[in-house]
């Protein structure tokens, strides 16, 4: 699990040749890179390297690597450079190896409600699949599934690589969150990123996705890009720029990529908020969840179970899926999976041991009609503002808190029927009634006439 | 002396509309104004202001400003923009003022072995012109005007700015360093571009000069602005550009300006070095320099004369510069401005009083030829190698050393005639045989023919 350099980049296909700078590499200088990136120029495999290096080490400073960024986000990065810079970021920390073609893992740009990874993780592992999951902490208005788990009691979501290693061998699935020794690099880009207008950029999210999940050692990866108004890439031609991008950098690693655009006009499922997402996961795992988050766990999962050769098509894979919510094997991994991380497995047959806020308001509608938009980053920060998430890094979350929402889109309403339930403390009422003006004013929107287009849940599936 | 702002700004061309910003500037961010430039907006006169009052409080972060002027960089400014920033840069620190409209410096962009400066202020403070010059220090292949000087002993550089004021008033001439004070902005800016690819912007470079020259409190200004292999823009079109954003910039600041684009395919003069390049100057006083550099100063003190409304037409301004040497009135200023500032005024008639090397080696040519080619920088380095200029801010200068030519572009020259003269110390003679060999290699070249076209002195002289 030591830095190794090249060992996963495919000879045939990046062909990464000893050049001068392999011997010298003072011959570079920050500012000379930077110049040739701001003039529009390729950068080589040794530039990128020597530059990401000496950002790990402290060499370069900050306020250069900035400088690359934006002159990155504005000039772009071609294929060959973004997975050069993929792979110097990988190899910037530690990156745990697997043998075997059947280790999969699966990720997603991120929505509001999302809660497959719970559903599609133990059962792609109840089929087979190994799946080694480090996945991360919420920030804004979408949660972290490393927040969401650790509403269960006990759970361990900090674990040695190697413990997470054995795990993933020996149990077929492995939950933790990100570790300060993998990927160092993207942790500094991403925080730089975040604050200097540099995050909506295709190359710098391949290489920050790319660099982490290669670190997990999978031999493959199954992609949720979002798109739509809750979502990162807003429209379906960044969405689907953004899915080549990523396919074209795996098929660099030899590794295998399947991509799903999947909708994120309105939130996954009903459940906003950890224990409320964990509730939901775990009804969906019995085969009584929402449709929506149903379908695309199982179509995600599906993916994964094709991808590592236990199943002969994404269809057979979509199959094998739904076989084991049926039968009881997706949800006993779940269980045991909290039981060897250290958590108290009992919550799966009995809620009332997670954490929850007693008090539920209900959110009526002040109108009839039908539900036509739902804004998703709305209702993600009316869940941070009860204290379901975190606005700075440092914020403490509550796990009891969040929104269940009762309608979805196209769902016709009463007026005074209730729209969503806003679980919350004693303390928070006057919140509680704000969050109602404002779902009633802008962030559940009504209209006379039921929507005509309905949005697919999934808009198009590729692999490499 | 206190920062104020808008004050220079003429209402009438620049209008600085009270907006929100005003009463409520917290409703930027840094990453939101960086995106806007990201995109090839244009960023208004409050932005730009927060973004640059942040950078001086240290409330917007390094890597941030330099992701911005990488944006700035590549995207552009336009003319407002430029002023804003100039504006913005300039009320950072403290800003100089004076009465009257016969308060003129002159800025040149920077050469080898150019100090004009020690010429065609004397020159012009003799005519009745306030010549408030705070100037820079030396680092890389150009010298600084600063370093020149203080090879007269007991030249006080650095004044307090109101004493500064009063030299300038009463004296009618002053030459100091750069202070803390003065655009402080400018300074954090200037060290971030030279470190992050961000030098070459003319809006940049725009701002960062007339922010301090602006500092100085001058009604006018006479930029030269260098072209050609020694300067730092390197063609014509780009001087151009420069010239004609200094010009727009100028004003929109109710400032006078005339923009001269004069020749650096060569060092202006003979001498390359700290006391040689005062001896120059004190012969060029005393109607015995060089005719380049004697016809350089005359043209920009005329141009300083003319501005500051001492003269009808930049001609008349040139009759009297000229007029000044014969009469030895320059000279006298000169010699009184070194005994104002606690210098030895004596060096002026007794060079032996400046500091200078023992040891001077002849470069004789290998072949007979015409000189084709001489290379500024290279010239301009060998010369800091000896120690007469730094490479880090931190080096100590050697002020009796450098080179002195003795032929230039067209000159003929016979095989083992010499082509320069180095002054050295003792111990330098094996560096001073590697500069032989580098300067008969590369630096001084020779044709066989004379060289057709010999490039004018000054190409082209606007003002705005």
């Amino acid at each position: 699990m030591k830095p190794k350099r090249n060992n996963t980049m495919t000879k045939k296909k990046v062909a990464v040749k000893k050049t001068q700078a392999d011997q010298n590499p003072m011959r570079f200088t920050a500012s000379g890179i930077i110049s040739k990136k701001r003039d529009g120029k390729k950068l080589t495999n040794d530039e990128i390297r020597w530059f990401i290096d000496g950002l790990t080490s402290g060499q370069i400073a900050d306020y250069q690597m900035t400088a690359l960024l934006m002159a990155i986000f504005i000039n772009g990065l071609d294929k060959k450079e973004t997975a050069y810079l993929t792979d110097a970021m990988l190899y910037s920390g530690d990156v745990v190896e697997f043998e075997g073609r059947d280790v999969i893992d699966k990720h997603s740009t991120g929505g509001v409600g999302d809660k497959a990874s719970f559903i599609l993780a133990p059962i792609a592992a109840a089929c087979g699949v190994k799946v080694p999951m480090i996945a991360g902490r919420g920030l804004g208005h979408t949660g972290g599934t490393v927040d969401k788990i650790e509403s269960v009691k006990g759970f361990k979501t900090e674990l040695p690589l190697k413990k997470f290693k054995e795990m993933v061998e020996k149990e077929g699935l492995s939950l933790i969150g990100q570790t300060k020794t993998i990927a160092p690099a993207d942790k500094k880009i991403y925080a730089l990123r975040d604050v200097t207008g540099t995050v909506e950029s295709i190359p710098l999210i391949t290489a920050s996705i790319m660099s982490k999940k290669l670190a997990e050692g999978a031999s493959g990866l199954v992609m949720d890009i979002k798109t739509g108004s809750g979502a990162f890439m807003s429209t379906l031609p960044k969405a689907r720029a953004l899915a080549k991008s990523l396919r074209d950098t795996a098929s660099r690693f030899d590794k295998s990529m399947m991509t799903m655009i999947t909708d994120m006009n309105q939130p996954l499922g009903l459940a906003i908020g950890n224990s409320l997402e964990i509730v939901e996961s775990i009804e969906t795992l019995r085969g009584k969840g929402p449709k929506d988050l149903t379908e695309i766990s199982v179509q995600l999962a599906g993916g994964m179970i094709y991808l590592a050769g236990k199943a002969k098509s994404h269809k057979a894979g979509i199959a094998k899926a739904k076989k084991s919510i049926k039968d009881g094997s997706a949800l006993k991994v779940f269980k045991d999976m909290i039981k060897n991380q250290g958590g108290d497995e009992l919550v799966v047959d009995d809620y009332s041991r997670l954490p929850m806020a007693k008090e539920v308001y209900e959110v009526k509608a002040q109108k009839a009609g039908y539900i036509s938009q739902v804004n998703c980053k709305a209702l993600g920060l009316h869940c941070v503002s009860l204290g379901g998430g975190r606005m700075k890094a440092s914020d403490k979350i509550d796990f009891g808190v969040g929104l269940v929402l009762t309608k979805k889109i196209g769902d016709k309403v009463k007026k005074g029927e209730t729209l969503l339930k806003v679980y919350h403390n004693k303390s928070q009422l006057k919140l509680v009634e704000q969050i109602d003006v404002a779902i009633n004013k802008s962030d559940i929107k009504l209209s006379a006439t039921k929507p005509k287009t309905t949005k697919p849940l999934v808009y198009e599936i590729k692999e490499n």
